[in-house]
């Protein structure tokens, strides 16, 4: 299971302050705390735009390289600013993320090609999300078939069903489980992904929500998630989705979990 | 979903020790106390043998009666204590349990005919404990087939998958999940519950295991659990894999669970 750690993202307040005054300290603070709890790629998001994106870009890929190499997934919809990104970001690195929608497919496939990079592909077009399980899936085959001519192999590519929160539509926490399960069963090779917190929002008590879909998410098959791997509940979840499903060898993650005292 | 409140057993040593002594304040604030965290039925339990089962099983459901009205869920492998049981149960009781075991159906089918019960099933047959998802479907189908030729219905049936420990069998947490998916799809009106606390057998921190796989049983359709409804860390992904799964109408009793402060 792969956890791709989301906190370094300019678009929380600490880490803009952080970036805008090159505070280093909190940032390698930020990856050190999220590799000791298990992240094993950190995702890295300035969160601000043009020039300033790519500049800012550089610094955060660099500070966080200088106390950890696990690989690091560049984050932003700018073409400039994943480049800046890729050409510091050492081995096996991800970009976030590409669409469906052509004019990202033109803008980032080149970058994934140069740099062999693995990618996230959020499973929403031109027309913005998709709803249904069939139109999420018919894309991830399309999306898939599209990467294949460029030379990149299913198992590079990690789809997120990119659900919409359950407080507006009920069954999206469901039909993400189905876009989920069918892709791990039909596209060979091919990961799945998902931005955890999306499912909660506008609800109270998200953490528990979080959680219970993470347990119910790699049940389904999930092999990744994008989340803060500081959330004690979260992790705890994941480790014991795992156990469950026979995911982890003897259950000896779980029980080394426990004795670290790191379960909720 | 209808949670069977598993706390009046007189396998725990201070519900022994009520029973022994005719403590009925403690009998009656268990009983009390998991209505309140949101048991629909209370299982009950004499954990003692022979005639001795017969008169406390008397006394229990009496004094269970004296505090609520919730279905009582009688529990006892002894057709004696059941029929004594359900004398005095009030409405709609279950009975806990039939399994494959002939002469467990021939034992204790009279019973649910005669008093109307809905039934507890273990998925087990004469030779113990089942592990393959076929062979639980399969039995499940056949005591179906069983029970309707005595006038009962699929909809007083609630089938367990009588899961086996992950720490020594992996796999059953996934086949679990895949008998409960595929009776909620193929025997229709059918329910199905689980006996939770078997999955983590073995296993430190099971809280967690338990309630992992209470949000993971819910995905795959779960309609009922066995299990204390005092552990909030249990109720919290409960409420929590039925609001992600559009299975609490706009999220209301997970947001009223929120309010009252019951959620971990």
């Amino acid at each position: 299971m792969l956890v791709i750690g989301e906190r370094i993202n300019g678009t929380r307040k600490k880490i803009a302050a952080a970036i805008e005054s090159r505070d280093a300290a909190h940032i390698t603070g930020e990856a050190k705390r999220q590799v000791a709890a298990g992240a094993g790629c950190l995702d890295v998001n300035a969160g601000t735009v043009g020039e300033k994106e790519v500049a800012d870009m550089c610094w955060l890929v660099e500070t966080v390289r200088t106390v950890t190499d696990v690989p690091l997934c560049i984050d932003s919809p700018n073409p400039e600013a994943l480049r800046a990104g890729l050409k510091g970001a050492g081995n096996d690195p991800v970009v976030n993320s590409i669409t469906g929608e052509q004019h990202r497919l033109d803008d980032i496939l080149p970058l994934v090609s140069e740099f062999n990079t693995r990618v996230v592909c959020l499973l929403m077009d031109d027309s913005g999300l998709l709803s249904g399980v069939d139109e999420r899936v018919e894309l991830a085959r399309e999306i898939a078939g599209k990467l294949k001519a460029e030379g990149i192999g299913n198992n590079r590519i990690y789809f997120d069903p990119t659900v919409k929160p359950v407080s507006t539509e009920p069954d999206q926490g469901a039909s993400g489980l189905s876009v989920v399960r069918t892709i791990m069963s039909e596209l060979p090779e091919a990961h799945t992904t998902c931005g955890l917190s999306n499912i909660s929002f506008g609800l109270p008590a998200r953490g528990a929500l979080n959680a219970a879909y993470l347990a119910q998410m790699i049940a389904a098959g999930l092999d990744s998630v994008i989340t803060d791997p500081l959330n004690m509940a979260v992790m705890t979840a994941m480790r014991a989705g795992l156990a469950l499903m026979g995911r982890d060898q003897m259950c000896m993650g779980y029980i080394q979990a426990s004795r670290d005292g790191v379960l909720k």
